[in-house]
């Protein structure tokens, strides 16, 4: 059955109301104060890699595309990740966090700390943008529409709660919601305008439940790791205030 | 600094002595008979993809394969597997096994319920085969080393500990361990005789670490999502014996 355009996205926020990842235990714990600061450390480690990803799961997309208006404006989603200089953009902002949280650089940017669940799951989503339709890979960010929200919450909570956390090693956060604001709605537009036919509406619906379970999984395998049972993998991060298990 | 092909084998079997599932507390609360039948259900449904993908993967590493000594002797897996007629095979073996847990067939087979985490690590595993070096690809396989222990115990606790769990039920694991024994003796001489460098017997070593990860995210995200905090991802299998939560 084909959806209305307004229906279409009435479904999307749907998905989103009930699979974001603002829904997890984990992001409670985070933005509610209740982590260690170890918890945050390996919180914010992880999600490195998922934001060292982005800018090529991006440039994936637009190596796929054969519309120069939609690779122009894809584009700027590489220059917020890249910057234009050293130092600048998200990924260089993300590790200002890293920094803060007391976490070497170099182990950061090496990724050899992280889970095999982020890895797995973040490489299943570049993957996803590689190998399926345009269409639907435009459709897996759009979980971005339920983001400013998240980033409210979380830069509100953990400045708040957290005493090794401040504004300055936050700054990522400052740039991110006008950004997601912008590409979210450029991409919804997108797929209310592409997906005309049921099928293409269904895999639009699929494409942000999948990314959904992408971000969802990450927490997950935080969760086991750093909170309960706190049963880290072989090889990953293991914080200075969690023995060793 | 290169490795004798004694030195390597050692170093493999290292990494199974430290990174092999079995030393995942969800194995020993498996073979311990401390799960409940819903746990078991979780588990079989979510190893059934590991099992149904194994042909592929295998598929994928006999594709890429220009030696047809190798080919010809990979195949012996794809039978081992596929059978050689319906309702035979490793697959329909372990179909019988979550028919015998009560799980609907059809349900099982679309891998609807499966986790997140279950299906991103599998599909890593076989995109690790089909992206990286032919000996990685052989080298990734050799968790079968070590695999004729954990059947053992895995069975033996099993019918020991759950009166939903029969000796039919469990054939799938009754044809595993001289399929796994052949396939690992040859897998383990192929890599001690190709892995000829430092850089490919470093190789080796992380290919095996990689698979050791891809084996233990799985039993990560059973235990999070059924065992402690039993939270399940949105839209995963939920046991009868298990609130919604």
């Amino acid at each position: 059955m084909l959806l209305s355009p307004g229906e279409l996205e009435e479904r999307l926020r749907g998905i989103g109301a009930r699979r974001y990842h603002r829904l997890h235990p984990f992001h409670h714990l985070l933005h509610g104060g209740k982590c260690t600061k170890g918890q945050v450390q390996a919180w914010a480690l992880n999600r490195y890699y998922y934001q060292a990803m982005i800018p090529i799961k991006d440039a994936s997309l637009i190596a796929r595309c054969e519309d120069s208006a939609v690779r122009r404006e894809w584009r700027s989603r590489l220059i917020d990740h890249d910057g234009t200089a050293d130092g600048e953009g998200g990924i260089a902002r993300w590790l200002r966090l890293t920094d803060g949280l007391g976490l070497e650089r170099d182990y950061v940017v090496s990724t050899r700390g992280i889970l095999p669940g982020t890895r797995f799951a973040v490489e299943a989503y570049v993957r996803f943008v590689r190998e399926r339709s345009l269409l639907e890979a435009i459709a897996s960010s759009l979980t971005e529409l339920f983001s400013p929200a998240i980033i409210g919450e979380r830069v509100e909570g953990m400045l708040k709660n957290y005493d090794f956390v401040t504004k300055e090693t936050l700054a990522y956060f400052d740039k991110r919601p006008p950004q997601a604001k912008r590409d979210s709605d450029y991409a919804l537009d997108y797929v209310k305008r592409h997906a005309v036919t049921p099928e293409g509406q269904q895999a639009v619906l699929a494409a942000l439940e999948f990314k959904c379970d992408v971000l969802w999984a990450q927490l997950d395998a935080l969760h086991h790791a750093y909170v309960e049972p706190r049963h880290v993998s072989p090889g990953a991060f293991v914080p200075a205030d969690q023995e060793p298990t």
